[in-house]
């Protein structure tokens, strides 16, 4: 299949590019000597885990058990699931888990779930490795305080069926902050109280094994900033527009998009623009317009117009907008949630559909 | 399963609710005369398709060839397709459909797709019923003027393979507007453009057998607009917060939500808010943020914060939001692009799981 020959909408993965984003990665972390685990949150993917692996990561870091699951299923047991793991139908599914013989590290923010899930893995006859989440200012999961996540750790210790496995903590509302020097600073400011729990932690004979997290967004400071072991980007797999449109490094953004949605015009009636069959459900909403590229003329700009039509702009003369049934490749500009939004990858080198990778993890229902 | 139990995020489907919501819609056609052909745009899925078709409506209209092939698949055959279909691989799965015995009417807007559509039901040795699309205020897809929507439906008519079957017309910017006054007033003017281009289509002998058209929030209004043979409701089974929001009669709103997202506390480390597992891949993120109802404290607040995570807020003291592992419900602001991103709804009647629904039609590859 050609590439102009994809059903539209779809998403479309330009192999090359997406390889070439990951050897950067690979050579940024190998210099700075730290492992990357990689966020399967962004490509759900087990075909693309498996490539990670393959370059010389480590498994993926999960959001979800169903997540977990998909990638257990696909082969793929060293697994890290970033998300506290509190219901009781997660529970049963993470028993389920381990009585297949997957071992996944999780991660706590509070007593009650150390009891639940020790409880699980000693009618399992095994021990869960857990990691013990700082909030490094983000206010969503983790211990408040390092004194408090000390606790918790030698909580973990003294728990029959756990394993104190390490630390974790992920500044997720610094990962698009501008300008870069205040990305930097605020990074540096939160790393120093990675640091102070990693040094606590020490002095109290409780060493972290495991220092997980950053992201796409701050993955040329994470090194810097604090003792990390792995680093956990995901959307630098893509590169969506709100992550183009920022440096990464203090000398620019050394990735490129990778990822793109394919959509056709299936209506020229009104003067301006055409309308494409890409709306609402096509892409994710939460991060501003999607940025019509190949196809389309230079400067165009992309406006949804309901569930299944949005409507494509030109920046010059109407008659340079392509014909009804023309194809536009628009880049996304949140990669995460636009996965989600489909079954599959129809994965692309220059103009010839290489392969089909199933999206297995997307969803939540089960 | 008990209500309490579903995995989550999970799509509840309040069955007593949705089927409150039918009879509310059906009594009110049957009162001014007009037949129902609810969208499946909403709920993309057969066994709801079914119900509806038991309660007294047509088969569905669709958006997607995807969502015709899920309805034909599910033994639905009496179907409307909304959209123009224009791609070459939009074509060929059309074709598929005509060779299984499908035949679906379609939307067309202009002259080059009625050769292409009829070329297609020639192969297959079938007539297309076409509708002509007009355009009324919301610049989308339609024919841009009565002249010119009266000529494409001469083009129909004339065309070997396609038959004239009628009209189509959608105010999808009218459907919240406020006040209703003010929704009502604009209905009435585009209202009488249908009627101008029913009128010029009976004047050059070429009568509409089909006027088809409308929306939930503006259903007690269209059949007073235009002479409408059929409406294409779809939110109404489930009315989400900005439907909710809004009256529909003069006299206020006769339907009620339906439809839920179950969400867990997985995190409470911080004060004032509780952190749960649903986030802008739980819910459309287009129209607001969802309202917290069910389990949580009486006036609580959602915030997103992240792809897998949300923040309740409680109104009143921190003291009275659920505990870590506790269920909230959720109304989203846009059932649609919220229902899209599920594989199934968990049907409910009261605390019992019913059934279980596939959204049979959800995302797009193939």
């Amino acid at each position: 299949m050609q590439r102009h020959q994809v059903p539209t909408p779809s998403l479309l993965l330009d192999l090359p590019a997406m390889e070439r984003n990951i050897a950067v990665m690979v050579a940024h972390a190998r210099r700075v000597g730290v492992a990357l685990r990689p966020h399967a949150k962004a490509h759900k993917c087990v075909q693309i885990a498996h490539r990670l692996i393959a370059a010389g990561m480590l498994g993926p870091s999960v959001a979800t058990i169903a997540e977990a699951e998909a990638m257990a299923a696909g082969g793929i047991d060293d697994i890290l699931l970033t998300t506290p793991l509190v219901t009781t139908e997660a529970l049963d599914r993470l028993r389920r888990l381990l009585l297949r013989g997957c071992r996944p590290t999780l991660v706590v923010d509070q007593r009650r779930a150390v009891e639940d899930l020790a409880a699980i893995a000693r009618t399992c006859g095994c021990v869960l490795p857990l990691v013990v989440e700082l909030d490094v200012g983000q206010r969503r999961t983790g211990c408040r305080n390092v004194a408090d996540a000390v606790q918790l750790a030698h909580d973990v210790s003294g728990t029959m069926g756990a394993s104190f496995a390490g630390v974790q903590a992920y500044w997720g509302h610094l990962q698009h902050l501008m300008p870069f020097e205040e990305r930097e600073r605020q990074v540096m400011e939160q790393g120093a109280r990675v640091r102070e729990f990693v040094d606590a932690l020490r002095r109290s004979s409780l060493p972290a094994g495991l220092v997980t997290g950053g992201g796409t967004g701050t993955s040329w400071l994470d090194p810097h900033a604090a003792p990390f072991t792995e680093l956990q980007p995901g959307s630098f797999l893509f590169l969506d527009s709100c992550y183009g449109a920022i440096p990464l490094t203090s000398r620019g953004n050394p990735l490129s998009p990778a990822l793109f949605v394919a959509a056709s015009v299936i209506s020229a009636n009104q003067p301006g623009y055409v309308v494409i069959n890409a709306g609402l459900k096509a892409f994710a909403t939460d991060s501003g317009n999607p940025l019509p590229l190949r196809g389309a003329p230079q400067g165009a700009t992309y406006r949804f117009m309901g569930d299944e039509h949005g409507a494509v702009h030109g920046a010059e003369a109407a008659g340079s907008l392509p014909p009804i049934g023309a194809m536009i490749e628009l880049l996304t500009s949140h990669c995460d949630p636009t996965v989600n939004l489909y079954d599959a990858f129809h994965v692309i080198v220059e103009d010839e559909v290489v392969d089909r990778w199933p999206i297995a993890a997307r969803g939540y229902s089960t």
